[in-house]
C-alpha cells in the first residue's frame, strides 16, 4: 500500500518542491572509508524537507476542507513549510507560534503568507489554541509528524536519493517528531536494494532510543540539544513504523553535533542546520564503535535543513 | 591568440580541477528583477578559484622547471591553491608565508602537501623570502594574479559559465590583485555574446577603481576591509587587459559586503567569503544608482571562493 503511495505522492508533490542536490566531499569519505552522499535538503524550498510532508497532506484534503484552510502549531521549519506549501496551493494556512519563537522565523511564516498566532510556549497552550482555531475555521489540523500523509511525504527525499544511488548500503536521518525517519525507512524498504535505515539523536533528546529499547512511546526527560528540531517526541502513527524498519538509533553528544557541523561548513561550503549534523554525527561514532563497519560502503545521508540564525552559531 | 589559449587552457587544467555548480535564488532574482547566475567557485578545489591559475601556471613549466618545484608568497587562497595544484601534479610547491597568517591556513597549505617558510609581514620580506628560495632551488616563480598563465587559467571560470548561460549581459566579479577579472574579461569578450564585465571593490581598498580613472596603477592607501581577498594592488600585466575589457567598478561599502553575504548564507544556504560578497554587493548598488538598468537582464556572478574562519563572522 505504502509503496505505490510513495511513488505517486513523489509525482503529486513534485510541481511544488524542488529535487534537491545530492553532493559528496572526498574529505569526509576518506575520513570514513566509504561513500558518503548528501541528500541536500537545505537547499529545499523554505530551508527543509518540511515542505514536501505539508504539500502532500494539503494536496490530499477535499476541496471543501481546502476552501476552510489549514492550522498547524510549530516553532520551527513545519510552521514555514506549511505557510509556504498552503500559499502555492492558494490555501488559507493559520499557525500558532509560541511567544518564544525566534522573531525571523514569525517573520519567515509572515512572508509566506502564514496568519500567525501566538500562544503561551507550552503543548497544551499550542493545541488548544490550533483545536480553537480549527473548530472556529473550519480549518483542517496538520501534525509535523505523526500523519501517515505527511510521512510519505518526508519518505520522497529518499526515494530521490535512492533513485540517484540505487545501491546505497543505509541511510542515515535524524529523529526529531519520528516524520521523517518513518518515511526514509520506507522508502528505504520499497526502493532499496537491502538498504538500512538508521537514525542520529542527541543524547540529551534520545526518546526514540530509549523508545525502541522499551517497546513504548517514551518522553524526553530532557530537551538540552543544539538540534533544536529534534527536541520532540514520536507519535503512535510513526511509531510503528520505526519499531519495524528502523535498525538503529545512534546517539551523540553536544560536541559530536557541532564538531560534524563544523566540518561539513568548513569542507562542503554549504549551511546545515544543527539537527542535520547529528546524521552525519551518527555514522561517525557508529563507524568509530564499529571500526571498519561502513568499509567500502555507500551510506546516504538525509540533510534535513539549513536554517540557522546566524547571529546565534556555536563556533 | 587569448581567444585559443582560454580553450586550451581549459581542456588542459579540466583533469585537475572541478566543474562547479551554476546556482540561482528566485529571492535574489525578485529582488532585482532580473536572473542572476552564482558561479559557485566555492565548491571548487580548496575552496576557491585559484585553482585554476595554480594548475595553468604549473603544467606550462617544461619538464626540467617542474622537477625544480615551484615558490609562490601568499597568506591566502593562493597558497592552498599552489600547493594542491603542485600535489595534483607531482611537483614541489614551496610556501612563503606571513608569521600573520592564520593558523588554519598555514594547516591547509601543509596539509596539501605545500612546504611552509614563514616571513616577516611585509610585501618586502616576501618578495625577498621567495626570490631567495628561488634561487637556491631553482623553483619557478609563480605570481597569484599577474601571471598570463595564471589570469588565463582564472578565466576558464567564466568560460563554464557562460558555456551554460551564454547570452548573459555582465558578469560581477570581485578586483583583488586583477587575476580573475582580467582573465573573466578576456572570456566575455571571446565567447560572450556582448557580455560586459564589471568589478566589484570595497571602498577600503579601491585601488582599481582609482586606477581605472588615473589610467595607472594605483595603490591602496587603506585596506581596511573584510574582504581580505582584496587588499591586494593591480599588476602591469593584468591591468592593461582589465583597462580594455572592463566596463565599470562598483565601490561598495563594509556594511553592503556583510549583508549581501548574510543574504547568501541565509537564503541561499551556501558559503562565501567576504570577497566574494563583494560582486553581489556591487550588483545591488549599481541597480539602486541606475534603478531598472538590470531589469530582465541575465546577470553572471562569480562566487570567488568559501574560505572564512568560523571562529571570526561578522554577523
Amino acid at each position: 500500500m505504502y509503496k505505490e503511495e510513495l511513488l505517486s505522492c513523489h509525482g503529486r508533490i513534485s510541481p511544488f518542491v524542488h529535487e534537491t542536490p545530492v553532493l559528496t566531499s572526498s574529505l569526509i569519505n576518506d575520513k570514513i572509508g566509504c561513500e558518503v552522499y548528501f541528500k541536500c535538503e537545505n537547499f529545499q524550498r523554505a530551508g527543509a524537507y518540511k515542505i514536501r510532508g505539508a504539500t502532500n497532506a494539503i494536496l490530499k484534503l477535499t476541496e471543501n476542507q481546502r476552501k476552510n484552510g489549514v492550522v498547524t502549531h510549530s516553532s520551527g521549519n513545519f510552521a514555514q513549510a506549511v505557510s509556504l506549501a498552503a500559499k502555492s496551493l492558494g490555501v488559507t494556512s493559520h499557525i500558532v507560534m509560541p511567544t518564544t519563537a525566534p522573531h525571523v522565523k514569525k517573520e519567515g511564516v509572515l512572508a509566506y503568507g502564514g496568519i500567525v498566532y501566538e500562544c503561551e510556549p507550552t503543548v497544551e497552550a499550542r493545541q488548544s489554541l490550533a483545536d480553537q482555531i480549527s473548530s472556529d475555521k473550519g480549518a483542517t489540523f496538520l501534525h509535523p509528524s505523526n500523519d501517515i500523509d505527511v510521512i510519505i511525504g518526508q519518505g520522497t527525499a529518499a526515494i530521490e536519493l535512492l533513485d540517484k544511488q540505487p545501491d546505497l548500503d543505509a541511510i542515515f536521518c535524524p529523529v526529531g517528531g519520528g516524520g521523517l525517519i518513518a518515511g526514509t525507512s520506507l522508502s528505504a524498504k520499497y526502493y532499496g536494494q537491502n538498504c538500512k535505515v538508521l537514525g542520529g539523536e542527541p543524547f540529551e533528546a534520545d526518546d526514540a532510543y530509549r523508545s525502541l529499547l522499551s517497546g513504548k512511546i517514551e518522553n524526553n526527560e530532557t530537551a538540552n540539544t543544539i538540534a533544536d528540531g529534534l527536541r520532540t517526541t514520536l507519535g503512535d502513527t510513526n511509531f510503528p513504523i520505526i519499531k519495524s524498519n528502523v535498525s538503529k538509533i545512534v546517539r551523540v553528544t553536544e560536541e559530536e553535533i557541532i564538531s560534524a557541523m563544523r566540518l561539513v561548513w568548513e569542507r562542503m561550503k554549504i549551511i546545515i542546520e544543527p539537527s542535520s549534523a547529528v546524521a552525519l554525527a551518527a555514522l561517525f561514532r557508529d563507524e568509530s564503535e564499529n571500526e571498519g563497519n561502513y568499509h567500502n560502503k555507500k551510506i546516504g545521508i538525509i540533510i534535513s535543513g539549513g536554517n540557522v540564525d546566524l547571529s546565534n552559531l556555536p563556533f
